[in-house]
């Protein structure tokens, strides 16, 4: 029997997917599981992009332009200059969901051994693109005790390498819901320029920004173009994960031009989630109000209800929809699965994402969760209060 | 300015996309360019396919699961069996074309500087994905002289090499529109065994075969399941290539596994592709047949036009939509050219791919084009026509 790859015997597997059989083994006693471990928001998509779908007049369902449709492009340009942002439709590829624009990313500024700085906890997936790219992750701690807010930039200067293209950022971020400031934006932004790395950031969470705090993106970074590459994704903004589009913004002209190369030999993104994509930029901002008030008392609701929890550590989140907590456990990989495989609470149990799989630096983590608030907040509570029932079952087995 | 990977440098431009500048001047300057040079069938796409979209009742876009939906691959299975191709769901994974089940089968059982041997000519974008993987393409050469049959077994032989871990074919092929007998495949499954390799096919054409012959599915093979894997795609059989839906297909088991982890990483295949491609498989078999029948008169048409001309040499395509032309040409890129720069014949003109792009061999194919009837017959028999005074005047420049 021919062998599978070295590269694919070390993919990463899913953090959560490891705890799915649990889940289902639970569902199947007849313990009901509330799942606050999935990014996939509840939030309903915005009734134009679904309507446009469902009113198309397509007989020949053709492949679109490999960068995305020229008008789709110039309608996310105006997006972008909505939001301060000065691109042009040339700045910016199409992708199949932010997910592709990472792996462009990579591809585009990497070769096998090459190493990108990432500050972590970090969203799970950029092992797996950088796993398959033969890309080596060179994890920068950020910690709790501050929100993960920008690690030192001293820190940073230890860890680079000439084998160091990138650093790769996430704002607001997954799974820490932390802002980077203007400052530490402009911190970064000298250091990839003294250093001559690219700046990738991961901005598909640009909306969901609390307290009034506004996102700072490094496209608004005068002197950066060079060296930032944006990757975004309507998933999370528009609640429709389920498109699978995104893009990749650059002002630099050969990084557009690479990743145009890589995006002709997948010939073109999802012609129907164009269609919806580009009808949900007519999204109102007040869907936009109205969602960011919504995870905002998640927030609030969510927070307050952790720290009545003895022993819980909460990174209160700025921005995006999740949020980091530390707890009385020694292995929280364990505790989840033993959520699911040992206990209810009158029939109820949560599933919670162990943080461990959000870091590359073994054992970092191992008493974290990451649980996303896109739950109602009655649920939510519930939620929390089953989490502490079995915080005190488990710790007195 | 930091600079971009090595890889992305060699990453292959489309072939095509060179001359798409060319033609977009012609256009402007007022001349009708007849497009013989894409794989985008004109054939309308099934309305149970469209309709399902139309008809969609989704409020929330959510992310599908990884590997497709349960229902969904539950019925490509039942369609493989309709096929003689046994397999359950468990030996699939619902992809975003079969582009991105190109991808996965490259980096689940390839390394960086690891072989894969492909009979030349092949579909470009496999340079593209072996490229991104840092996987060298090992090319055999196939003939026009034979109408691309398959090449020597003792020449694959030659060929294989300690970090040979694959033989890739397309079958039926474009850009040859060879269909591969079952003596064929028995010969490649001996080789593969013998030296335990994959044998990866491409099968996204496996409707389009004529004359009655019947395709043979390397998944038909018994002794094969260890090293089979099939690229599968819906783009081409109900002519819905803007759905990007496709899918991997292996009863190895490491080979699933290993694939479902690079899906993860990209999270799903979208959601309304998917409703789209699994209405599709309601598509009456009357459909293929009138498919198929008007794509036999096409080739018929266009092969006795094609015979009409001087000294051009057309390789008689058994299946697909594509075929292989030998012209009294010295360089096919710099005629491709012409016939949007110079020349036009009553305000009219054709745009061809030239052949070389579809070989990995410097120099092979520099007098062949490929040629894509998807176009109605009266336009075929028009287009080589003005291809064959085009020749006329180029040979009298
Ligand atoms: C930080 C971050 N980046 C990128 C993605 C990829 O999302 P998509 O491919 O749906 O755009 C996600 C999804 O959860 C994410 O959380
Ligand atoms: C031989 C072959 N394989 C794979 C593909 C990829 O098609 P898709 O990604 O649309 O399924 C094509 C498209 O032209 C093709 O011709």
């Amino acid at each position: 029997m021919p062998s599978i790859s070295r590269k694919g015997v070390s993919m990463p597997e899913s953090p959560i997917r490891k705890l799915v059989p649990f889940a289902e083994a639970a569902k199947k006693r007849g313990v009901n599981v509330i799942h606050l471990n999935i990014g996939q928001p509840d939030i309903k998509t915005p009734k134009v992009a679904l309507d446009a779908v469902r009113n198309h007049d397509i007989d020949v369902l053709a492949y679109s332009m490999t960068e995305g449709s020229e008008q789709y492009r110039q309608k996310i340009a105006e997006y972008y200059a909505k939001n301060d942002i000065q691109v042009t439709s040339k700045d910016l590829i199409v992708t199949t969901g932010g997910s592709e624009a990472l792996y462009f990313a990579m591809g585009t500024i990497m070769d096998a051994e090459d190493e990108i700085i990432i500050p972590e906890p970090f969203y799970a997936n950029y092992n797996g693109f950088a796993t398959a790219s033969g890309v080596k992750v060179v994890p920068i701690v950020s910690t709790i005790d501050n929100n993960f807010a920008l690690p030192p930039i001293a820190d940073f200067e230890k860890l680079i390498t000439p084998k160091t293209k990138a650093i790769l950022i996430c704002n607001p971020g997954n799974p820490t819901g932390y802002l980077y400031s203007k400052e530490e934006i402009q911190q970064l932004a000298k250091l990839v320029k003294k250093h001559n790395l690219f700046l990738i950031a991961d901005e598909v969470y640009r909306e969901f920004t609390y307290e009034g705090r506004e996102h700072y993106s490094i496209l608004q970074e005068s002197g950066l173009e060079e060296h930032a590459i944006v990757v975004d994704s309507v998933s999370k903004r528009y609640s429709m994960c389920g498109a699978r589009i995104g893009c990749l913004v650059s002002k630099n002209k050969d990084v557009i031009q690479t990743a145009l190369k890589f995006a002709q030999a997948r010939l073109s993104p999802p012609t129907f989630a164009q269609i919806a994509s580009e009808a949900a930029l007519e999204t109102p901002p007040s869907y936009f109000d109205e969602v960011k008030k919504e995870y905002v008392s998640r927030r609030d609701i969510l927070v307050s209800e952790l720290k009545k929890l003895d022993d819980v550590k909460v990174a209160v989140p700025q921005g995006a929809f999740y949020c980091v907590v530390e707890l009385p456990v020694k292995d929280a990989d364990d505790f989840a699965q033993w959520l699911l495989e040992k206990f209810d609470a009158n029939g109820n149990t949560v599933m919670v994402a162990p943080a461990s799989g959000f870091y590359a630096t073994k054992g970092m983590g191992k008493n974290q969760i990451r649980i996303a608030y896109v739950l109602e907040k009655e649920l939510l509570v519930e939620a929390v209060q089953i989490l502490g029932k079995g915080l005190t079952l488990y710790a007195s087995r």
